[in-house]
């Protein structure tokens, strides 16, 4: 089964960031066979016209928690959410369904603009795995581990028993990729965080947790051990090259160092981060130190919306302003962050990240169309300051057509969230106990 | 002529921010006649269905250079693009035909995102006055007064005749408000600026002008006056109730003490001045100082797009960040300075902003049905954190419905662009000579 992609603006996104502006992207079966610039004379089973649209390599958002779709919008402005009502909430109120059909709801999210590889750290792993098969994206999927009881563990880290048997199970599939996530480095012993990070390295998957995200947690380690959070899993031996670090906001020369010199790849989740007024993560200090770092949406609850374009404005105006440079991080080198830095965060850049010969078809073609994406002197610029999930017309993951004129073409949207609607009545009884509060 | 949209969640952004979870709004001919909870037993002539959306007063955009589209994502992250190719190819390129398709096109994005009011500084400002007419959008436009040749005048400060002329022309027009646009307070001199402010007062019309923007400007009146821009201003009696300052990123306490005092008020391009590195205005003081704010998306070259949601989402973070605060500038906050605050910004505030008996009808409603748009625990939280402008179903100015279904009522987008792109030939060849920089 052969598919091309004809008259596009392609971004490769590979090493050169090479850009053809009228060019062409073959697919063959699950594969990029070729792309290049002018015209294919290959003979092939369907022909696309992008109509000089983008096509870009499917973006990878590299940190979330897909199914707290039922979370979103609920006290977004309250200090200490987390502790207020996300965790009571969720021990509450979250079941192996509503876990899965958030899930559906948030992968149609994802994919509707133009996600098509995700990180999760979640519970009842199983189900949003599921989902995933069923709904054809790529997850990299990390079952939470946490000193505390959750909504599918009656005693704390029964995570890491779940999880075991998660990657087990999930491990070689085609889409999923297993991984075992610690929620936090202060919401683990010390103790589970190796035996997480031991798991990880016995299945050889990658891991991930929160760092250095909460101000809590930096005072606790600077009380407790007089050191940060980086320093401290680096005295345990627990930072490796399978650590996916998400958040990273309050990070020292020395941490990146550290960091660096371990291999940790960073997920920066600007939105949420700023959303909550934690903080900027350095990101140009972490490149400089030539640590991998990918965008992270972070949940529906704390990132509100699933897609990169977000991102993207948000890390170009925080980026610029932090540094009061404007040439800093140019458009062009904000997508290759949310596209190959991505898959090099989740250890996936030989499999998908860039239009390139045999890698995997992950693509996103834009419609040229909408008013905002007008003029185009610089293609990255309006994916950067111009687009938003709208501007996505059609999605291959893994050389199926999931999207096409900006509808999901095997589900239907209403439906999913009939669904979760109706998974959702007890949720919303449960979440009125909070009511002053969201 | 009544038209009732039922079933909505009606925003009113009233003194008192009432809500009504499922209300009416009752249209007749230009004004809102009535707006309430539950049922309206009216006879309408139209009846829509508002399914749950939300209602909202139309936004309003405080500060834009519409005719600027054709320079949309051209040199985006090049230092000192104003001097080095935007004021240059202004010069060479800018005709009355381009800054009419340009206002047109300008106006139907802004339409297509909620937008109902605009102020607008630029050049042959009669066109843009034009488009807005023929497209039924309000607008408050300034020709644009400046120490040097523009595209519409040979002589420097040619600006004051075109405007005075253009004043005459327009004022008392139903959608046109005219203004006097000085460019900034360093491309004017004192002089020219007094004149300005004189000719507003004469006619009792707004004045705006950029303020407090560029580090150029600040090092100048340091160095040349020991002063700030603001205390300039004030040393001049050039602070009036009638100014509309733009930008004021840089301001000192006193710099507020004196604006607050004479009645200023101000645009706040976030956007704009954030994806330039330039800083970010201290609205939490100006607001403690009562000094009316709104929000601007500054022009399609500074901003990029011309819809309020981007700037909803920048402020939400920008200020929580700044400030170290989650729980600053709620979400219903920033609706309202998007939509009272750009009101009381034009003294527009008795006329437009709120959705109140005896009010211009300027009205959005909103899909529900949009993916990123569930669930809804705050309908404010959703505008500032989910939404973007395909959110926007249907669009009320002074009573005509200009957008339905998310499409343009009584002009084709398509038209438009082409009419536009024909007007660019000779644009894409003059801007060709700057091409190292974009």
């Amino acid at each position: 089964m052969k598919t091309l992609i004809k008259h596009a603006t392609v971004l490769t996104m590979n090493d050169r960031m090479e850009t053809y502006p009228d060019g062409y992207v073959l697919v063959e079966d699950q594969m990029i066979r070729e792309a290049g610039a002018g015209e294919c004379r290959e003979n092939c089973d369907t022909v696309i016209d992008a109509k000089g649209g983008i096509v870009m390599p499917g973006m990878v958002n590299t940190h979330c928690h897909v199914s707290m779709v039922p979370f979103r919008s609920m006290g977004d402005d309250c200090p200490d959410r987390l502790r207020r009502f996300l965790f009571p909430l969720e021990l509450e109120a979250m079941t192996p369904e509503l876990v899965y059909t958030g899930a559906r709801y948030g992968i149609c999210e994802m994919l509707l603009s133009g996600v098509t590889t995700f990180a999760d750290m979640y519970y009842f792993e199983d189900m949003v795995a599921k989902a995933c098969e069923e709904l054809g994206i790529r997850g990299y999927l990390g079952e939470t581990v946490i000193d505390q009881e959750t909504c599918d563990s009656k005693t704390p880290y029964g995570g890491l028993d779940y999880g075991e048997t998660f990657i087990k199970n999930w491990k070689g599939h085609r889409l999923v990729t297993p991984m075992i996530a610690p929620h936090g480095t202060s919401t683990n012993s010390p103790e589970m965080l190796q035996k997480a990070c031991e798991l990880a390295a016995a299945h050889d998957v990658p891991w991930t947790m929160h760092v250095s995200e909460m101000d809590y947690e930096m005072a606790h380690f600077r009380e407790t051990y007089q050191q940060t959070p980086v320093e401290f899993l680096h005295s345990q031996g627990l930072l490796d090259e399978r650590l996916i670090a998400a958040h990273c906001i309050h990070l020292t020369e020395r941490d990146m160092e550290l960091m660096a010199e371990c291999g940790v790849k960073v997920s920066h989740c600007i939105g949420s981060n700023t959303k909550a007024g934690k903080g900027v993560a350095p990101v140009k200090e972490l490149l400089a130190h030539r640590i991998p770092v990918g965008f992270g949406t972070d949940g529906p609850s704390s990132g509100n919306t699933l897609d990169l374009f977000t991102q993207f404005r948000l890390f170009a105006s925080f980026q610029k302003t932090w540094n009061r440079d404007r040439s800093l991080f140019p458009a062009a080198e904000i997508v290759r962050i949310g596209t190959m830095g991505g898959a090099a965060v989740l250890g996936a850049e030989k499999m998908i990240g860039s239009i390139e010969a045999g890698k995997r078809a992950d693509l996103v073609m834009l419609d040229p169309d909408k008013v905002q994406m007008f003029p185009c002197y610089n293609p990255y610029s309006l994916l950067v300051y111009s687009a938003n999930p709208s501007v996505v017309d059609t999605v291959f993951v893994d050389g199926r057509i999931l999207v096409c004129h900006g509808a999901l073409t095997c589900v239907d949207l209403g439906q999913v969230r009939a669904e979760l609607m109706e998974n959702m009545q007890d949720f919303y009884k449960k979440a009125d106990a909070y009511r002053d509060m969201i």
